[in-house]
């Protein structure tokens, strides 16, 4: 079993899975059998949030209460907002996502009578409080109202940010990258979810667990790594200079390729024609074109594909939203996946514990302490 | 690569370690190639902290600035403190664990200046300030001095959770169990925070999501277990017919086999060992006997050995430590080995990303909402 190829899993079937497909010839990603592309066309982030949680699409009447429920669950306990008042404004708002994550686990724990469906919908309906009531009281000394009146999840975290009834074609923006981020099958978070599910450990402690992963550069990170590589460039030829310059250096460049997809990736051309959309209606003239212009190098030059990251990076640039907050929208909306896994891996629980090939020193004896 | 036996990984090489063998013939457990008996016999659990975290034993020099660095590092953050006493009594205080490591994570974060291994010493020893701070604040309203003067992990750990200098035998007790407990290879907790540090996270999220993992009743939570089941008997006899009855309904009896050790576990015999000493000092005619009854029924019925939980829970009671603390010891010994892991696998990283077997519904076209 112990090869090169199977560093990282890579390729290593950990389990079956109803919710999700990767890659696949044909489908490209798949939300419980829903294209993503359909899903996009068709659906609201809280139709397919909805999905992920329920395994099929709401009616009308089951979608006003799914929202009912999340529109209700927006308010956050005192002394949450007091620990929140505590982060420093510098702070990683992912740290900020895990804390307050962790502390509203204290405070609602998961147990028979909030069983884990019902802290899975508060989670969802409370991260963007979290994340925005954090913002505005460590930036602006402002502890904002978490009431917003916003039907959809995007319009109200936008509304939060904002603080004002947000733009339709920037909320339809968020709207559509929140569908295409909300799941992707045994991605690193998602699968760290399912580790700690697999010990019948909470369902606050799985999605902690996912945040911390969903936090480092190599995963959700790429985002965020991938607006600072835009921001550096004035003018397409300046960027094409200095992709050619890191590519000479063998730098890692954020926002290309993927572990699964081979081709491309099915998710960067919707959110690319959005940006696109954006860039045109803002008057930008300096940040799209240089993205499209590191897309044509990074394909010319080491035949990549930008992956969902890339045009993510300036498309909520377009939104106004600051880029440390890039990863913890890829929370608000991954948390649907992370609980869908969470859910499906209680159906049919298996400890998750694989084992190593020690390469380590031989067998020795303990020396006194004297004589070391 | 996909077939039943692959479920939850078992047996799945997922890495190599220099750090720990489990189960190989002839050697049981090993850190860095010491036997466990031989450290159990030879070594205070700081020294085997150090081993952990440099892959050597200390000298004497070594030891002491290693000590030195960790009674410097015991005080928390008045803000940490805050968020501390802003947990209700009634949270499982593997939930206080988390947060705290979560909210010291936004206070002191991974930097630079902070790097890796200095917030590795800090959370060491950090753990038993922020349990047992949160501890006497919510269930007696006393604010705690974190400076006990105790020169080892052990002894400061007992006399925060007693506000007294602690007995030696309890604290040989506690120390040896801290050594057994220290670092078991690719375990569930362990492999959650080298996915985590997959993704190029923080140490910080690393262990937040290695607590949640230790969090469940299949994990780390097994010696909390064993002693509620433990203490549902006033006598052996009693114990006898108890357990033939949950037997005979298929219960899950927590405490007994292991993934990884198919005849015995080496840690068993050494706690074991100390957990009668208790017992006769304490005069005990109950927990001991009842754990011993258990033990003969479930070798005799299901030829099942007790892992190292079953007699820790019976030693920990005997040193006068809550039940509910059970599991949070646990953290407070395995933080090096999540530690050791985390340094390793930055070493030599790759993303740990597997892949899924999909089971779910074929491709589908998304309806019109009013017509679902």
């Amino acid at each position: 079993m112990s090869n090169s190829n199977t560093r990282g899993l890579a390729g290593v079937v950990a389990g079956t899975t109803h919710i999700c497909t990767v890659g696949k010839q044909g489908t490209g990603l798949t939300y419980f059998g829903y294209g993503i592309n359909d899903l996009c066309d068709h659906c609201t982030f809280d139709e397919v949030a909805y999905l992920l949680l329920h395994a099929e699409l709401p009616n009308a009447d089951q979608l006003a209460e799914f929202k009912s429920h999340l529109h209700a669950a927006r308010e956050l306990p005192e002394d949450l907002k007091t620990t929140l008042a505590a982060i420093p404004a510098d702070t990683h708002p992912m740290d900020v996502l895990r804390t307050g994550c962790s502390m509203l686990g204290c405070l609602e724990p998961e147990s028979n009578s909030n069983p884990g469906r019902a802290v899975g919908l508060r989670l969802l309906a409370a991260f963007p409080s979290i994340l925005c009531y954090w913002y505005h009281i460590s930036h602006h000394g402002k502890a904002i109202h978490l009431d917003t009146g916003e039907d959809s999840l995007a319009a109200h975290f936008l509304h939060l940010l904002k603080q004002q009834s947000p733009d339709p074609l920037e909320t339809k923006v968020l709207d559509t990258s929140l569908i295409l981020y909300a799941e992707h099958e045994f991605n690193a978070s998602t699968f760290t979810a399912r580790v700690v599910t697999s010990t019948l450990s909470d369902v606050y402690s799985a999605i902690c667990a996912a945040i911390g992963a969903l936090r480092g550069p190599l995963h959700g990170g790429a985002n965020e790594a991938a607006m600072e590589l835009i921001e550096k460039f004035s003018s397409p030829d300046e960027a094409e200079a200095g992709i050619m310059e890191m590519l000479a250096k063998k730098s890692l460049i954020m926002g290309f390729g993927h572990r699964v997809y081979t081709e491309s990736d099915p998710r960067s051309e919707v959110i690319q024609a959005l940006a696109k959309d954006l860039a045109t209606k803002t008057g930008d003239t300096v940040v799209y074109p240089v993205s499209e212009r590191i897309h044509a190098v990074m394909k010319r030059e080491k035949n990549l594909f930008p992956n969902a990251d890339f045009y993510s990076a300036s498309a909520y640039h377009f939104c106004g939203i600051p880029t440390p907050m890039f990863t913890p929208i890829f929370v608000l909306s991954r948390v649907t996946g992370w609980l869908a896994h969470i859910y499906e891996q209680r159906e049919d629980n298996r400890l998750i514990r694989p084992t190593a090939d020690y390469i380590g020193p031989d067998t020795r004896s303990v020396a006194p302490l004297n004589e070391r």
